[in-house]
């Protein structure tokens, strides 16, 4: 082969390979759900309806606890928010990371905005709100959370940052306390409204999945602030979490998981409580106290189906951290209980309720559950796997 | 140049070339929207995140008058079932027909079964339901509507196919006046159930968005009959949509459109009623009629916003096609009217809810309205568009 000949076919085979590369995952993008590797910092992919984990694996992202991805609504991007501040854009066909930028020294959370084109996190250090150019990964604006106390001066850190809307963003500010309304259509992105929550310390926030209610847990305290975003100005709810029938020791109060950890479905609110064997039942319209489900151990997560008919319940402590209680929403009562691996961390359904995905992280393993017959149909092999983000996150609200 | 470099850069070429066209069209999948331009027998296609019509135009799809089409939930493939019989698969990236197949002369209705691997369609003539193989496109089974009456067998035309929780196809046979509940997941599609309806004349249906209730028109009836899937055997319930509070002239029978056309969304269901100038609330969990909601003409569309706090309204008849009127959820009254377009054939919300897709068939023209706003903001040409498809639809129940 003459050198010319030689070099068009390096450039031949280069062009090759880049082509396989670009198409050498199987299956659509639809279907990629990202599981979080918090040992390794990485993220494995795994394809549900291919019921494969995918070859490619995506490292080098930073300190993944408490870590959230979210996805563009054009299903181009997922985002990762780690909590070293920074921010990972993975391209979803390529799965691969095609950019970084740090915005700050601690992130915690993030969200996308309902146009696309703004993303927001919420920092700890220094305390404030960032918002990103989704496209280019340029810093757009910072929103410090300064506040005065007793004549100084703090930055309050930044949680449960979630999109609303009207192309909004909501957050919470916790040694502030105070929620911020953020308007991401405008220029420079003014906080619309800033409403102080009555109690101190929220550490977590939700919002509800029609888009309508903002939801903040405080620490060590029995009571959450409920913000309907329909009229903001209507202020502050305080809403109980007491089951009125029990006795509580007065110095133990009650404690709150993380709000991303609340189900709502069919005309209820199903909410799981630290420390406590029962999940307690809140009404969706009216926010009052309906009854408690009394659990076999203390939950951590509770997921409803897409149906709305089941909620799936997850638990702390060795005990207990390998079942799974499914309650029937009408019923209000466990139904089932489920041994399905050990240390679940996290659950999620597919988009139309056929399968739960479970992470079991003691046992390296994510398991596809049959949600009509509770078998495990598939299991694959992840490196201490805990959170899980299905694509189709991108077309529901303040996930 | 040498003949064999020719040869070599002419390969070059041809490999660049494809690998342009594969990534020919700006966007991400997440975003596209599939719009039937049916004197054309076409699909146009819109990006709502870019804000642009693609150049891609798919095309000799045929017969489109009801077209429905599904997507695959890995988001690799659109499926779109023609009133010929033929059923087109769509690759959602190269925006090209990837498979045709015939499944009867005369077809109505497509669904996508849960875990992707099989579809089905409803056949006029001869009528049945057609199961494929979604991948290859080739046929699995065919289940003829075959029925006897008075001593004679008939085929009857089968409508209403939608896919439903546990990976089954519901359906409803038009002449025979029946129910099916098919199983996707067994050899064979096994009809598990067959209910009969107690009126006759069944002609459309729809499933509702958690997948609990299927629902049954009849020709020149009040009545529909409601089938809880969740216990079939229970059987037929009848629903009346007749206000209470008015006069009817007993020969004239509440009239209804097509079931695709219902919204539920918070409490209730809303109902547009062919030839009365208004909307019938039922109640979401006993279907009991709530009240009447009067509009400024004949109802055709009602289409609920994913904040379940809306519902859009298009009309029939030149005095008032050019108008949507917005219903509060709560309030179950008209808060606003708009005039969009001339004859508004279809909408669909985006699915955080954002905006609203509209098609103007008179004035060729796709429009994006902010659904807060209200405002027009995006207004491209398409050539007598109707049904509007976004692929965010491969992730609800029941579409």
């Amino acid at each position: 082969m003459t050198q010319p000949l030689r070099g068009i076919a390096l450039a031949l085979f280069v062009v090759f390979a880049s082509a396989l590369v670009a198409s050498a995952e199987p299956g659509g993008i639809g279907s990629r759900v990202f599981v979080v590797e918090r040992a390794s910092e990485s993220l494995a992919v795994y394809d549900f309806v291919a019921r494969k984990l995918l070859p490619a694996r995506i490292t080098g992202l930073g300190n993944l606890r408490h870590a959230t991805m979210i996805f563009s609504p054009d299903l181009r991007y997922g985002y990762l928010a780690t909590r070293n501040g920074q921010v990972s854009r993975i391209d979803l066909a390529k799965l691969e990371r095609t950019g970084v930028v740090f915005t700050s020294e601690n992130s915690i959370d993030n969200a996308i905005s309902q146009d696309g084109r703004v993303i927001a996190t919420a920092e700890y250090a220094p305390g404030g709100l960032t918002l990103l150019d989704a496209e280019s990964m340029e810093i757009l604006k910072k929103h410090p959370a300064n506040f005065e106390k007793d004549g100084e001066r703090f930055a309050s850190r930044v949680t449960g940052v979630v999109d609303a809307p009207g192309n909004r963003f909501a957050c919470v500010l916790i040694e502030a306390a105070e929620i911020w309304l953020v308007d991401a259509s405008k220029p420079e992105f003014p906080i619309e409204h800033r409403i102080k929550t009555h109690q101190n310390n929220p550490y977590d926030a939700m919002i509800t999945p029609d888009g309508r209610y903002y939801v903040v847990g405080h620490m060590k305290s029995d009571r959450v602030s409920v913000l309907d975003l329909t009229q903001p100005e209507g202020g502050i709810r305080e809403v109980s979490l007491r089951d009125p029938k029990r006795d509580y020791d007065k110095a133990m109060p009650v404690k709150l998981p993380h709000l991303a950890s609340w189900a709502v479905a069919g005309r209820s609110i199903f909410v799981p409580l630290v420390g406590e064997d029962r999940l307690a039942v809140l009404d969706r319209t009216t926010w009052n106290f309906v009854r408690s489900i009394p659990l076999r151990g203390h939950p951590v997560y509770a997921v409803r189906s897409p149906t709305e008919r089941e909620v799936w319940v997850s638990f702390s402590g060795d005990e207990d951290d390998a079942y799974v209680q499914v309650i029937d929403v009408e019923q209000l009562a466990v139904v089932d209980t489920l041994r399905l691996g050990r240390r679940i961390y996290h659950m999620d359904f597919t988009p139309r309720g056929s399968h739960v995905l479970v992470s079991a992280n003691a046992d390296d393993k994510l398991l596809l559950v049959n949600a009509s017959t509770r078998e495990i149909e598939d299991a694959v092999e992840v490196a201490s796997p805990s959170g899980i983000f299905g694509a189709w996150r991108a077309f529901r609200i303040g996930l």
